[in-house]
């Protein structure tokens, strides 16, 4: 496989999520990244579903992680007849789907694209692990592809030699805004608050911006507000878990908070991201809150003393009017005008619609 | 000694900072506190020197520290004459003023004051090293008097059951107000951020809230946004590194953001502390940049890839316009009305004038 080919999305794909490479699954260890670069190499598809349960992966990773497991299983039965392939696709597909209760059915998605076309390829005599990876590969590269053209008109709002602040992990957006920076010549800084409790901006964020050659400081999160007063910060953008259709943002714990801090000092917000047709309204979205024991530790580190309490939403809100653009792959909207975005799309997002 | 005589703050101050019992110096060890509860025990005046050098103790604990120290020494030279105690407490006070080079001017205050106060034993033929304590506890009662009077202004702006949130380790005042809402039988709760990058309001700020009996719930730097939003939170308040006449507030990274915040959520902050007439205008302030790879460690973990880049101002400044008052031992300021405090005080402030 040439990963050039695949263009540099994919290329961060295969190194920093999982691949099937004719033997096995390599899942890069998101748990221990980037402090070590290791991958947990997975012999069966029952060992993937077991990596993605154990949180080896998290974000899209899981889902990539899901297809290439897919992939092994095809592999797994393919000295056997058709009828029996196709019961251990369809057992296999059960078993990764219900790796984590709370994704069955968006994982479902993926392991049915993957039965399909595992499916075509059995009846015609075809190789089903090759089928799956086919497929793998165009469902991940109409996906990007989009992303893509997000991260296009995202960059058009950059100024040359600009500084931009970045909050959480935004995955794929992420490399795709580099990529297009690099390619245009744009030189940009990039300040990433390091988010915790899970330090994503400073382990996986960082790390990416470093990888792809630009300038980047992680600082604390209690610093966006000093950053942006003394180092002419010129953007502040993210992605979202959901944008809901009245123009608020879901997105991990202190993006609200950046963004009051951003109107304050007048610099523009953009989230990247799709409209979620599921969330017509802010009212339909229940904030999760996690386990409260997890912010009273650091890397591993207990933090607080006993007795103390901890508190973890997992997300916050922010509202339309602290939101300057609405950026995706048809444009860039006003918070307040995002049911255009579906007259503009044509409904196609790839790997079940993953905003990621 | 009867640590009840000596008030509630002055017994924090014993158990949690430094003393001497006649024999050795025990210092709390900061460094690990709370996860462990652990003393430095100095056996010589030299190792108090030594002990603040290593960071055992920080903010007002270095001082409390070296006036123990110097009781220690008077203590090691009380057989030799006169005039060769003297000389050996110079050695001393020389010795512990210059464990840190950046607070050498402060810490001789410290040491100037027990060095008086033990000559004027020795000449009177009295002990000096409980010469020497007795001042010690004097200058710290004159301080917590003060910072006594400003917690009650602080707490009279507390509504009954509010819920209050602070930021970074306030040292004495934190002791004060809840001593005082106690006595007044105000049920409050409190929300720490965990103020990264040393974690002061994980670990030492909610820990004294726990040992008073308080509710008190910690949070990432990323949450008080979405805190004060969901929480209901009453107020913000901080205590200042220094507040300059024409009334910003320098305190540790994080308080001008959550300022901002505040400001945007109708949420009120009180900065407590006495203005200082070293900064008649803020531009007369530099924020020093410490070293900036302690931002990519938690806890003594690395968190981010090499070749990522760290920042780290120490502190920030908070305009007076986010400024909902001063609080002081004098009353409560507006913060465009400063210099009208030094007609109000009598200028006294104990212990050098320390603001902590």
């Amino acid at each position: 496989m040439d990963r050039q080919d695949r263009g540099l999305a994919f290329m961060l794909q295969y190194e920093n999520v999982a691949w099937f490479d004719g033997k096995v699954v390599r899942i890069l260890d998101r748990r221990v990244y980037p402090t070590k670069v290791e991958f947990v190499t997975c012999e069966t598809h029952q060992d993937v579903t077991r990596a993605i349960a154990d949180m080896v992966t998290q974000s899209a990773g899981p889902y990539t992680a899901a297809a290439m497991g897919m992939a092994l299983a095809a592999h797994e039965c393919r000295d056997r007849n058709a009828s029996d392939q196709l019961a251990w696709l369809e057992d296999a597909a059960d078993n990764i789907s219900h790796a984590r209760p709370t994704t069955v059915s968006r994982m479902r998605i993926i392991t049915d694209g993957c039965l399909a076309a595992a499916k075509k390829a059995i009846e015609s005599g075809g190789d089903a692990a090759q089928a799956i990876m086919d497929h793998t590969i165009e469902a991940n590269n109409l996906r990007y592809s989009k992303v893509r053209r997000t991260a296009q008109y995202l960059v058009d709002l950059f100024p040359d030699n600009g500084t931009v602040m970045t909050q959480c992990f935004g995955e794929t957006i992420v490399g795709m805004m580099l990529k297009e920076c690099r390619e245009r010549g744009k030189a940009i800084r990039l300040f990433c608050p390091e988010t915790r409790p899970y330090f994503q901006g400073a382990r996986l964020t960082a790390t990416v911006c470093r990888d792809m050659g630009f300038d980047v400081t992680v600082i604390t999160d209690n610093m966006p507000a000093t950053v942006m007063q003394n180092e002419n910060v010129d953007v502040f953008t993210s992605a979202a878990d959901a944008i809901s259709l009245d123009g608020y943002v879901v997105n991990k714990v202190g993006t609200f908070q950046i963004a009051i801090v951003a109107k304050y000092m007048g610099v523009p917000y953009y989230v990247t991201g799709a409209p979620d047709p599921g969330h017509p309204a802010i009212d339909t979205v229940t904030i999760e809150m996690r386990d409260p024991g997890f912010v009273l530790q650091a890397m591993g580190t207990r933090t607080a003393a006993e007795g103390v309490k901890g508190y973890y939403p997992s997300f916050d809100i922010t509202p339309p009017h602290l939101v300057s653009g609405v950026v995706t792959d048809c444009g860039i909207y006003v918070p307040y005008d995002l049911p255009r975005y579906f007259k503009d799309s044509d409904g196609e997002f790839g790997q079940g619609g993953l905003n990621l």
